[in-house]
This record gives C-alpha cells, sequence and structure tokens, in this order.
C-alpha cells in the first residue's frame, strides 16, 4: 500500500508521499474551493443525486481541494425547503460527496467540507444564536464557548470539517453593515472572544473534527466611509495595537485556519500581502494553519496588467493556500509552468490542504454518525440572548409589573423572526422562534396587542397611525425599533415565477453590503416614536433589535427606558420578555461605543490624545452611551482601590436589594514615550454574581506585558520603566483609579 | 576681528568659528523661540520701549534664536490699533529688538523675526489675501506666486525675515476648523501651490531676505474625526502617496524651514519623529533647512515620565532645531549635562539657525528701508478673490442684469467684513474693504437693500421675518450665506474692562479649534433659507462665503445659482458682485469635494477601489459637487483625445459667445500590481483663455514617472510596465478617457 494510505505513518511522511506522486493539475485541484457547493447535488423525488457541476471539476483537476456551502440555504443561494437538505439528510449527503471524489479519482483525496457558521449553521434547520456583537455585550466568553462547542456539534453531526466564522474584525466603523460580525470595538475583548470561538469550535478537535476558520485577516473593521471591502487606510502599529490582537489569541487557542480579508491595508490588498500573511502570521505569530481566500477576491486582483495566473502567483506567493470562487488559483498550474511561480511555493499551499486532512482522519475513517443536541443548544441561545441584552437607560421604570392590563407592543422589529436573526441566516420553518411580540405575550396574563407601525426604513400605509391608536390605549407601549438585515427570503414565491434580482430584503438596512452613511434610525421609526411617544400614557419602554451601533439620541430623549437586544437570535423575544418584568436582571454592557451622530465618527473609546484635543464647535464629540455602559436592576458602588500582593484590588458592593451580575472593568491610561497612548485601555475584566445586598472584593493579577506593554518607535515590543493609571468600574466612564508604576520589572504603587 | 565677524568668510566657517565660542546657555538661547513678541514692546506715547519680559530672555541665554510675532496683532495676542504697532513704525521696533541684542550679549548674534503670513501677514494695516483653500481654486499658481511675493514684501517693509505660512497640509478632512488653509484635498494641486508659495516669499531672497516656514509638516490634515491636532491614523504609503508631496514640492523650490505638525502619525508625535524629520525629510527628500516647533508642542511630549529636558531631548534627536512657546527647549542644556543628549546634535540645532542668520545678512547689515507697493498688492488680493469664485450652480440666472430695480441683499455673511477674511486675522479698519453688500451696491444703480436674516449660527431677534419681508419687496434676492472663521474683535471693548476669556467670536464655527462635526449650515441660515426662498419672486441666488467645504443640499435644492466664494479677503464683495453681474467670468473650480453630509465622509475623490465597493444604502457616497467642478458664463466642449509625439492632447472648444477661462484637467487611473492605485489622480492641469467661439488643442507632457511611478510593495518608487487609462475634462466627473502602456520607459496607446 502507498505510505499516503498507511493510516499508522507520520503525517508529514503520508503528506510528502501523496505530494510526490501528484501531477500539477492536481496540486492545483486541492487549492481548489471555486464551487458553489449547493449546486453539488440535487434533490430526486427522496433522494439526492450529485450534479456534472461538481462532477466535472472533480475530473478537471483529479480532486477538489475543499468545497464550500453544500449545506448553504438562503436567499443569494436561492436553497430553501424545499430545495435543500434537511437537518436530518446532511451526512447522508456529506457521505455520498466523499464517497464520489475518493472513488472517481486518481488518488483518492477526500474532500473538505467548509460551511458558514456566523451564529450558527447557516443551512436549514439548524439552530441560530445571538450575533457576535450580541455575544461581545454578554462579557461571558464561557457562553461563547458553549455557543460554538454547540456549532462545532451540529456541524460534526452533519459532516462538514471546517466553519467559517467572524471572530477577528474589530468594530471601528459602525456604518459597516458587518458591525453586527464583529465582538467589539475593543481588541482586548474581541480577542477574548476570538480565543472562546476556536476553544468552542475546535474543543473536542479529536472527536468533533472540526476547524475554526477565523475571518477575516486583518483590518477589515476599518473600512474606509464604512464601505464594505473598503481600503483600511491605517498604519502598522494601529494593526498591531487593535487589530491583530484577536488573531494573536486566536493562534494562542490553536486556531488552525483563517480568511484573508478583502480589504487592503495601506494599499496592500490582504490577498496579495506577503508581509502580513507570512512574515507576520506565520513567522511573527506562529500560526501554522491554512489560509483561505475571501470570495473572488483572488479575482479582484486580476485587471488589464493582471491576468488569472499572475494573480495566482500573487496570492500563492503572499500565502493564501486555497481559493473561494475564484477562477484565478485554476490557472496556478499556468503560474508554474509560465515561471511566474516556483512549484514550491505551490506545494507549501498543498501541503497545508492535505496535512489537514489527514489530521482530521478523513483518508482514514468514514464521516462518522453522531448526535446533536439541538434542545440543549437551544437552551445555549436563549441563555446567550438573555446575557447579551444591555440596559442603556431606565428612568425607575423597568422592570415593569405582569399585572399591566393592557400591553401594546409596536415597531417594525416587534414580531418579525427575520430581523433579530442577522445577515447569513437560512430560511426559517413558520413556527420557529420568539418574536418579541410573542415573548411579551406570553409572560403576561393581561391582553399583548401588536402593530407594526411601519418597516424598518419604509412607511406602511396607515401604519403609524394604527399604531398610534394602539399605543393611545394601551396601558404600557413597548416600542420595538432598530435595523434588519433581513434578506428577501419571499424571492422562491415571487408571482411569476421569474427570478428576482437581489437578495436584499425590501427593509434591510444592515449586514454584507449593506452599509449606511446615516446611523440615525431611519425616518419612518422616527415619525413611529414621536406618534406613539404622544400618545402613551406611561413613558415608552423602547427596545432596540440591531446589528450596529445606531445613533439613539431621539429615542433616548423621549422613552422611559431604553433596552438594546442586538440581533438576539430565534429565542430573543422570551430573552427580552424575561428582562422586562424581571424575570431576568440584565447584564450586558456595551461591546461598542454608541454614538450621537454619524458626524462625530469615529467613537470608540480607546483614541489617542495628545492631550490638546478640543471638541467639536457645534456639538459633543462623546458617545451617547458609552463603552462598557450596561444598567442593572441592582446597583453597585465601586470603592476603596488597591495593590495588594501584585494584584489591583477593587471592592464592590451591590446596594441593592437584588441579585445580579455586574461585569467589573479594568482599563489603564499609560503615558507616551515617544510613542503615544490611548486615552484607556481595557486590560480585565470579571463577570460576577452579587446576591442582594453583597460585597466582594474583585482582584486582577497585573500582567506587566499587557499593562506596561508597547509598540516602541522602532515598531519592537517593549515593556519600559515607567508609569500608568489604572481604572475600574462598571464601564469606560470610571474615574476611580490609582497610579502605577514599573522599574526593572517590579510594579509598584505610587499614589 | 573674530572670523564670525568677518563678512567675506565662507558662511561654513563663520558658523563653526561662532559655535566654537558659544556657552551651551548661549546654544540653548539659539534654539529658543519661548517668547510673544507682541510682549517685547510697550508704546509709550508715540513712541516704543523694550520690555523687560524681552530684556530677561535675551539675558537668560545670551540671546535669542528667534522672536516670534513681534507684529501680531488679534484677539489672542489683544494687540490692536491702539495698542500695536502700525505699519509704518514696524521697521523701527525691529530694528531697536536687534539693535539690542546685538549691543546687550557677549556674542552679539542678531534675531529671527518670524510672523504669521496665513493670507497676508497678520499684523496691524497689512494687506489681506483669500484664505487657501480659495487660492487653490483659482488653480492659478502664478496668482499665488504674486500673492506670496507681495507678502514677501510687505515683511522685508518690516524687517521680517520668516513667514509662518500653511502649504503643507492637505484637505482629506473637512470638518477640520483649519480647512481654510489647506489648498486641495489633492495632493499635487496642493504642491503646484506649494512651490507658488516658496518661489513668491522667497523668490527675492537676495533682496527681501524673506525665508517661509511651511506649515505643517505632515500629515495634519487628516485628525482623526476632524479634531485639530488628532491623530493621523496612516500608513507609511498613504503618507508618501498624499502627505509628503507638498513637501518635495516646496523642497524642489528652495523651502528654508519647516513647522512640524501638532499630530501623530500612527503614534509617533511629529516633534519626535526622527524617520519623518530627518531619514525622510533630510536624507531622503533633501532639505537642509531649519525646522521649527509648533506652539507648546514640545511641551505636550511631556507627561509623568517625560519631563522639559527629556522632552527637550526626544524633540532635538528628531530633528527640530526651533522652539515655540515651549518651556521644553530652556532644559536642552540639562538634557546635555545629564546626558540625554548629546552636545552635537544640540549643536546641529544651532548651526542650522546660525547658518541662517548668515544667509540673511543679518550679522554684517543694518535692516534696510524698503518701500512697500501696498496698493498693489491690495490688487492682487482683488484678482485673486476673482478667480476664487466657483460657480457652483447656474439655472440660466447668472449673470445678472445691472438694471434689476431691487436687489435685496440677505444674510449673515452679507455685510460683515471679518466673515470674508478667515482665521489668523488682524484687527480691520473700519472703513476697509468691501463686503457683498458693499459691492453689489456698487455694481448697480438700482436700490440694494440688506438685511442678515440670522448670525452664522445663531438667531437674531426678528431677523428671519425682517429678512422675509426685504426678499418679497425686491426684485432678487442675493443670499450669503456659509462659516465664519471671525474671532473676538470686539473683546477689547468689554465695557467693564474685564478679561475676556475666549478670543472665539460668538459666530465663528470655523478656524484653528473650531472644528464641527455636522458640515450642513447651521439651522438658522437653513431656517433663513428656507423663509427667503418661500417669497422671493424670482430664484435666490446664493452666495457662500466659506472656510470649510460646507454639505449644501439644502441650498442647491432651493437656488437659482450657488456661487462658492469661500474667504474671499477684503475685495471679496467687489469680486462677487463683478461675478455676479457679469463684468468677470467665473474661473474657479473647485479644490475639494463638497459633500452632501457628516454621514459619508470620507468624500475625497481620489480614493483606493479594490472595484467591489457598493455605495450606502441610504443615501450616495458621492459629494454633492465634484472635485474640479466650476462652471463658466461660457461653456466648454471637449473632444478629440489623441496621443502624438509623447503627449496626450486633447481639444477643446468654446461653443459660447463668451470669452471666459477653463481649467482643463488631466487625470490617470494606473493599475494596481499588488500595490492598489486610486480612482482617479490628478497629475496635471492648464488654466486658459478662451476667445468666444475659440477651439484649442492643449497639450500634456506625458510624464513616466508621475503617471506610471507608484510606491511599490516593498515601499519603493518603482515606474513598471503597465497600462493606465488618461482622462481629460473640466472636472473630476470626465469620462473622455484613453488607454497608454508604458513598455521599457516607452509609452504608448494601446486603444
Amino acid at each position: 500500500m502507498e505510505l499516503y494510505k498507511q493510516k499508522e505513518a507520520p503525517i508529514s511522511a503520508r503528506v510528502e508521499d501523496l505530494l510526490s506522486r501528484m501531477t500539477l493539475d492536481e496540486k492545483v485541484g486541492q487549492i481548489n474551493q471555486r464551487l458553489y457547493g449547493w449546486k453539488s447535488y440535487q434533490k430526486v423525488d427522496d433522494d439526492y443525486e450529485l450534479t456534472d457541476y461538481f462532477k466535472d471539476e472533480v475530473a478537471r483537476f483529479g480532486g477538489i481541494g475543499c468545497l464550500y456551502g453544500v449545506f448553504r440555504a438562503d436567499p443569494w443561494s436561492r436553497v430553501n425547503h424545499e430545495t435543500g437538505i434537511p437537518h436530518a439528510d446532511s451526512l447522508k449527503v456529506a457521505r455520498m460527496l466523499q464517497a464520489y471524489v475518493r472513488e472517481h479519482t486518481r488518488l483518492g483525496i477526500p474532500l473538505l467540507l467548509s460551511e458558514e457558521v456566523p451564529h450558527g449553521h447557516q443551512a436549514l434547520d439548524s439552530v441560530l444564536y445571538p450575533t457576535n456583537i450580541g455575544m461581545g455585550s454578554t462579557w461571558n466568553p464561557e457562553l461563547q464557548m458553549q455557543v460554538s462547542a454547540a456549532v462545532a456539534a451540529e456541524l460534526h453531526y452533519k459532516g462538514v470539517q471546517l466553519g467559517l466564522v467572524s471572530a477577528l474584525d474589530v468594530l471601528r466603523e459602525p456604518r459597516w453593515g458587518r458591525s453586527e460580525e464583529c465582538f467589539s470595538e475593543d481588541p482586548y475583548l474581541a480577542s477574548i472572544f476570538t480565543t472562546a470561538v476556536v476553544a468552542g469550535l475546535q474543543r473536542k478537535i479529536d472527536s468533533t473534527k472540526t476547524v475554526a476558520v477565523l475571518k477575516h485577516f486583518c483590518a477589515q473593521g476599518e473600512p474606509m466611509g464604512g464601505h464594505n471591502t473598503a481600503a483600511a487606510v491605517i498604519g502598522e502599529r494601529e494593526l498591531r495595537e487593535i487589530f491583530l490582537l484577536p488573531m494573536v489569541a486566536g493562534i494562542g487557542a490553536g486556531a488552525k485556519a483563517t480568511m484573508a480579508a478583502y480589504n487592503e491595508i495601506d494599499g496592500m490588498p490582504c490577498h496579495a500581502n506577503k508581509w502580513l500573511l507570512t512574515d507576520v502570521l506565520r513567522d511573527e505569530l506562529g500560526f501554522d494553519g491554512f489560509v483561505m481566500a475571501d470570495g473572488v477576491a483572488l479575482d479582484r486582483l486580476r485587471n488589464d496588467d493582471v491576468d488569472g495566473k499572475q494573480a495566482a502567483a500573487f496570492g500563492l506567493e503572499a500565502g493564501v493556500d486555497l481559493s473561494l470562487w475564484d477562477d484565478a488559483y485554476t490557472h496556478a498550474g499556468e503560474s508554474v509552468t509560465s515561471g511566474l511561480l516556483d512549484e514550491a511555493v505551490l506545494d507549501k499551499a498543498v501541503t497545508r490542504i492535505l496535512t489537514l486532512k489527514f489530521e482530521l482522519g478523513l483518508f482514514d475513517e468514514e464521516l462518522e454518525v453522531v448526535e446533536f443536541d439541538k434542545t440543549g443548544a437551544e437552551a445555549v441561545s436563549l441563555q446567550a440572548a438573555r446575557e447579551a441584552i444591555v440596559l442603556l437607560q431606565n428612568n425607575e421604570q423597568l422592570p415593569l409589573s405582569k399585572d399591566i392590563k393592557h400591553i401594546a407592543v409596536i415597531g417594525p422589529n416587534a414580531n418579525h423572526l427575520y430581523n433579530q436573526l442577522g445577515d447569513y441566516t437560512s430560511p426559517q420553518r413558520d413556527d420557529y422562534g420568539v418574536t418579541m411580540f410573542q415573548g411579551i405575550a406570553a409572560a403576561v396574563d393581561g391582553q399583548v396587542s401588536y402593530q407594526p407601525g411601519c418597516g424598518v426604513k419604509s412607511y406602511i400605509d396607515g401604519g403609524i397611525a394604527a399604531a398610534a391608536e394602539l399605543a393611545a390605549k394601551a396601558d404600557q407601549v413597548v416600542l420595538v425599533l432598530g435595523g434588519s438585515s433581513t434578506r428577501n427570503f419571499n424571492m422562491q414565491f415571487d408571482s411569476n415565477g421569474a427570478v428576482i434580482g437581489s437578495s436584499r430584503g425590501a427593509d434591510m438596512n444592515c449586514g454584507e453590503n449593506m452599509d449606511v452613511a446615516d446611523l440615525c434610525l431611519p425616518q419612518p421609526q422616527l415619525d413611529l416614536l414621536d406618534a406613539v411617544v404622544a400618545v402613551s400614557k406611561q413613558p415608552v419602554v423602547s427596545v432596540i433589535i440591531q446589528g450596529r451601533p445606531h445613533a439613539l439620541s431621539e429615542v433616548s430623549e423621549v422613552s422611559g427606558s431604553v433596552v438594546c437586544a442586538w440581533y438576539p437570535g430565534p429565542f430573543g423575544g422570551q430573552a427580552v420578555a424575561e428582562v422586562l418584568f424581571g424575570d431576568v436582571n440584565p447584564s450586558g454592557k456595551l461591546p461598542a461605543s454608541l454614538p450621537r451622530s454619524s458626524a462625530q465618527l469615529p467613537v470608540y473609546y480607546n483614541y489617542k490624545d495628545n492631550g490638546a484635543l478640543v471638541d467639536y464647535s457645534d456639538m459633543s464629540g462623546s458617545p451617547l452611551f458609552v463603552f462598557g455602559h450596561g444598567l442593572s436592576y441592582a446597583q453597585f458602588v465601586y470603592k476603596d482601590m488597591r495593590f495588594v500582593d501584585g494584584r489591583v484590588e477593587v471592592t464592590v458592593e451591590n446596594v441593592s436589594a437584588i441579585a445580579g451580575f455586574e461585569t467589573v472593568q479594568l482599563y489603564v491610561k499609560a503615558n507616551s514615550r515617544i510613542v503615544t497612548r490611548r486615552v484607556k485601555e481595557l486590560k480585565d475584566f470579571r463577570k460576577l454574581w452579587f446576591e442582594a445586598g453583597e460585597e466582594r472584593v474583585v482582584r486582577f493579577e497585573v500582567d506587566s506585558d499587557a499593562y506596561f506593554g508597547y509598540w516602541n518607535e522602532r515598531m519592537q515590543f517593549e515593556v519600559a520603566d515607567g508609569r500608568l493609571q489604572v481604572l475600574a468600574g462598571g464601564s469606560s466612564a470610571t474615574a476611580l483609579a490609582m497610579k502605577l508604576e514599573i522599574s526593572d520589572g517590579k510594579v509598584m504603587r505610587i499614589d
């Protein structure tokens, strides 16, 4: 038997042996992920057939490196419950694909199957979770790990190896439609979640055989003007201080794959950036996995002067190992034969792909049958939704009594399940999930009525009048506003059967390629707000369902209380109702600053200040709600900051009669020494449960590297002697502080 | 006689000799520009006395390197016509200062006198000109050269050597209050003007002995959020492609001095950035002048960990040769004695200052008496105002007839001279200058009435009603809106004589430290606009007086025509009237894109595009008026683009019966080759006069370096084989194009 087929042989030897047997074409096949997976099969009665589309590609290169999105279902793929693969059939189709490629190629190299799992698997009947920005709001990485582990279990159940998940993008630009895919504007908080994603998706790597493909490397979260895929016009230090950190964390957690980002960084497209993908990622940070392209990003390197084989050479030279939907990498053979590319470079990419296939056991074992605990996963989703909810404002109004006779639940996001799910969502079954209206209706015995009032960005004929009429009658109004990443899930029902041009939903204002200039809520919602507030008997409770930080000045001004639930997932309605009526004490904290207006961007809290910045002359440049802010029904007092045994200690007391979580946050403000430092940097936090009246001493180990280290003027990481301020509190606006000094590696308090 | 006193000896030998005689303190004195010059003298009856403030500083270091702002007069310095130095006395005071320092120090080293000349000398009775953004609108560098030469002549008349002038800032962020000091958002256009400034201010360097201090180095035009002095979060390539270019041009023109910028670039404050000030500026670009600090910028390097002597060491090591108002550099002696600074580094700075003093003849000659042609300078100012005017929109309305019976000139900028002058302006005499109202009144025989309506950002009691009443009566309304950089020139008249806290004018919304978030005109003006438009018999003519690109959507929608005059200087009213009534055919072109809203920033035309950018979902991301746009009363047709003898040719025909200027603009769109290129880049232009019906062939020499060169992936400037599109037209929106290819240095057309 050939060495590569011998299970007992060392993987490196097996890879080497296999590589030595491969033709140039077969190598090109292994860096190829060109196909849309959902076109690889068709449903025939109750069974499945593989298509020529798939078979031809297998034949073309004697194999395929990776097949993307076999189970993907959404308006863009036009896959729905009629045409797609139900949960229970998934493994069967995966096995058919693997069997075909094993049996119809010379070398029998198995496939990798890759799927989108941004907040659950984008497939039929899969479990969905809050989007990342909501997960970031939980400040609970353990919960993220549970979410990611549940996703891994579901992928394993289906025979999928690679889960594509946004876990590297840092939310520096809220106009960007993919803000919902970011955990935070803060690199430390974001990194904690990246670690959790990798740990969760890969934690049982030996048993689940799933690998996280971390998206996107790098700096996609600062696109010029908020335009998706636009240039990140930043320098190397900003890259290192902000955008590299999640990847550093991911590598630390064992990340085995990443996806290059669409954007350029200061002129260098990530897909052709050897410094980034090789010098930094591999040589400096020690990443040893593989790099996948983003969709057609390699083709975007082409122009009048750069043809496909040149683009392929650029990508492979830079360190992109696997394509996505690209034509360019099918020319990699020509790149080699024409002398544009050293075959050894191609071999490296192929080696990385093959190594993973061996590591995952794909050469040696049939895809196994495993159970997936869907109910357990749904419970995790609900808990995540609960903890993601941020109570922004509460004028002694919440929690509401369950005895209110008539509650009106009004607004475009009040009873529209898709609007609470985010982008990259699969078609949902009609009876699935809990909307805000449904959740509130289920929570109380009294009357609960509903009116949409308007769409997210559209008027409904008579809608506002009907909503106002209802509001005037009700004893309490819950107004559910915000954004929507809902695609056009009705496209398959178009009456004339014609192809519908866009997968964009009519009311969509967030999600991929749905960037906005103006962060205020769309005018119909502001009109609805005014109309409802004008007639409400009690101050309105506003619930914001959104994927990006909106500018909520108007909402805040006229509402009694404001709750931000982000996109809370399918069980969001239950979670919000539990919070509104006090069954759950809210514990979310903002992972991103909420601005007053687009005009004041950027508003991230951790900017650089030379000590001389003057505010705008026409409005405040500060955010409406600061990073880290989030109220509880309990009340916490911070006091007695101390430095004891190399630890920062602070006493936190729950001075209320209500138990609840508080997330104790630790920031530093370091002194500049030539290189300037930020006004504040989150360095640590603890989410802790406090019984009513409980006082706890919270201790933070001082990490001198993290606290005192910085990228100095020679762009070397240095822990120099110096001083800084440490601040502790329940948000980034805290002023409770003390000063520390480090000298010869020893930290002491100096005030 | 000591060698340094011997006029015939080579300057380098004289400097060396002098340096060898100097104590450490005397050296420190030469890098010192700590004083406010206007406090160095006091008026006593009709004469002047030098103050102890000045004498003590001379004694403290045995001399002073440079004295800033002896003639400065403005609300900040609190110098006015009562307390300040009139034009005619200037040389006398300058001579007193020089005599004192020569006679009361051991070595008798003369002073440098430095003054602000952003748009004329910021001193009493000096001639003012349009601010830079208006000068950039002229697209006429010869005119800028005349302006700068007139400024130089005025400085020479007063015995001043150094003219501080903004000539390096590129307008990438219109929220920034100092936008008015930028020539353009485009580095090429900006550079052409930098060249003109240097050539003008220094053209007669042997006779006028004036030196331009180019402000600010570097990248101050891209402050985070538009906040003055905020971080420029950009990378090296952006720095090289955009922000270094004006300095490259300035050095090419013979620049002998520059001022470091307040901002940091990607973490490195310019004042402590050795790479920028030494490696790039001197070693790479060949600058051999001296670098001045910006005001107290060296002190801003200080903090808990960095004291004055350390800050001085940082600044001197980086390459800052001369302080400004700082305490830090007074500690430079301690920097040396404590071992933080090599005395040789201090010597270099001192050498640069002394060298200039020798070069200017200050050691050898008394300040000479020269005449200054003020009338000639004022004529240049008027001509600059004429050419700066950009006709943005003209619905077959302009030019107006001079026979209109009753014209109403309405608006906060209609009759307020300071509002048309810009920041860094000295107190004006009551009868000086021509406001819009005055200019229009002088131009016609009919009735011309005026109402302010409102302030720039404030309501006037009954103002809008009075304005509407007037508008309803008039046959034509000219509405003069915009911004204001007017400081509090009334502060000296405060009734109780108390010190007034701020030099900011009540209606100021532009200028230094007057950044705005919202680029729309302030609400009072929009209300005025609505009220006036509602009752006007004819479509309103809107004239915009402004220092930054405002978002003019509302104005454009309801006005018949829109004229942007920027801050046109003291004779702006005459210039605008000449344009409105057709005595002058407008010829200005926008040097910066005019946005629709702050929400769409940035809107500069030369952004990077990976070919996949999607527009905002809620509004257009494009500017309201594009870069290079500007109408004429004539009409021009572009046709027949050709490539002949290494030149790009285009035929431009004036198809109207009116003679006028047209600025023919040439752009390129180069292909990316790993490194991405911009969607369009201005590479050349010609401002040409066309008789009625005249057709001209306009020829552009192809500069292969400029057209095809770029900073490649190794950050080396390279002219690689490749193709590009060349576009010609009357604005950046032109589509008339052809393709060129360069191969082995040879350029050919390929379409």
